[in-house]
């Protein structure tokens, strides 16, 4: 590929449905790989239909080119096939009917676990293992595995959607898996192909303005760029869910109590318990 | 694209680079942008010519089209043009040159500031926001969007490197840049043209056997997946690095002492400092 193939009139239609508005970017280079990426939405409805062989192992050469601080490669991946696994995990992600429905189920583990084995093999037990740090690097590694992942299926006609909700109770999935202790699922990821409707309208996002800062950051503007998206979103949301809901009335369902985390709140003293201390 | 086109000599041989070895899992569907995130390498040296007019925009397009949990959108990024602000980074960061050199370097923030006021102004102060669980949805949702432009740059020729030593000293990095409490930078990224020469070869990853699990997690071939794999990147090394570290080498000596964190086992009380409980 190569930056020069230009649709103008795909392109902006690209950009408006991503941003809700005609008040576009003013975005420049465009290409058809480009264009895929833009048009992604979440799928929560799969046909049964099985993968074409080979295609978790295309996923998972994707997903392993993406960069890795360090070489470190602190993520691991377990593909659930097993129904009763799968219906313990949906029940965990709060019935998530997809998660039993689509024909390619993972799940991404921030895993240090196999650098530790590694370092009492080679007689140096590695001190850095314990920190926040570490963990964080896993979980980024293993964010940026997965969406490569994501990107590759879709250029393959294949429908996704990540399972955050696999943090409500993070202890039973790693019991649910086997998982050693330093081995934890950060998330899940639906993979297959969408059942007629089950493909929503692309979501649009704040406006670029709203989050990007030039050498320095200034919200100045931001009460005009929220108050611009709420409006959209309200639109949207009359459109593809028979609700009127702003952006500022989602963040707060989601966010305004402890107890809209379900769960999640209790994230920390459970990373303990999987052998994650977050020195 | 679909995923139909087949050129099974150039995917034969992207699987050997990706995995040093002939010994390539059974991929299956493939096509040119999947061949494209396989040849993935890190930059670091880039020529001096200006990108497009419009590239931060494509690729920040692309980077707010990946997923984000519930939409919360909990990530900014700061492009950072201001040459003496580019000087601290890259001192933060070890004196990484490229970071001066790149004509494009971003900040992403892990950033739940943006929705904090949000909660301010539609008075539901947000209880949700000091949890780790929200630092880890901001963090993960940051390397989504950030993969996705990194993929797309790649798409248009560019090169990048991901630049995690600026979690060296976070505090630092909030103060160049201005930021509010509740954002941190998590990592940095360069975007630009490759130098001659200044592209790697692609750079061997663990056999997929060696991360891929089937319902339950089992380490038990894993020494022998070790063993091969510290075999060929000893010998990426010797091609590539004038030195003759094994993956076990290279590991130990990133994460085998706290004085290898370069000041990151501090993390988690800087990101307090920040406005990051991680409750």
């Amino acid at each position: 590929m190569d930056g020069t193939t230009q649709t103008d009139s795909g392109k902006t239609a690209a950009l408006i449905a991503r941003y809700g508005t005609d008040a576009v970017p003013a975005a420049g280079p465009w290409n058809a790989a480009i264009a895929g990426m833009l048009d992604h939405r979440s799928v929560r409805g799969y046909r049964p239909d099985a993968l074409p062989p080979g295609t978790l192992e295309t996923l998972l050469a994707a997903a392993q080119s993406a960069a890795t601080s360090s070489n470190l490669q602190t993520w691991s991946v377990v593909v659930v096939e097993d129904p009763a696994k799968r219906a313990v995990l949906a029940e965990i992600a709060g019935n998530q009917k997809h998660i039993l429905q689509c024909p390619l189920f993972l799940v991404f583990l921030a895993d240090v676990s196999r650098n530790e084995r590694l370092g009492i093999a080679a007689g140096h037990p590695l001190e850095g293992l314990p920190y926040l740090e570490t963990f964080l690097v896993a979980s980024i590694d293993a964010a940026m595995a997965a969406q490569n992942a994501v990107v590759a299926a879709e250029t393959l006609g294949l429908g996704t959607v990540y399972i955050g909700a696999l943090r409500n109770d993070v202890v039973r999935v790693a019991q649910t898996l086997g998982l050693p202790p330093g081995a934890v699922g950060v998330f899940g990821l639906c993979i297959g192909y969408a059942l007629p409707g089950a493909e929503s309208e692309v979501k649009p996002r704040l406006s670029q303005a709203a989050i990007l800062h030039h050498d320095t950051y200034d919200a100045s503007e931001e009460p005009a760029h929220r108050a611009a998206y709420d409006a959209l979103l309200g639109a949207y949301s009359r459109r593809n869910e028979m609700s009127a809901d702003t952006w500022t009335q989602r963040v707060v369902s989601r966010n305004g109590t402890v107890k809209a985390l379900r769960g999640r709140d209790l994230l920390k003293s459970a990373l303990r318990t999987l052998g994650f201390p977050l020195k």
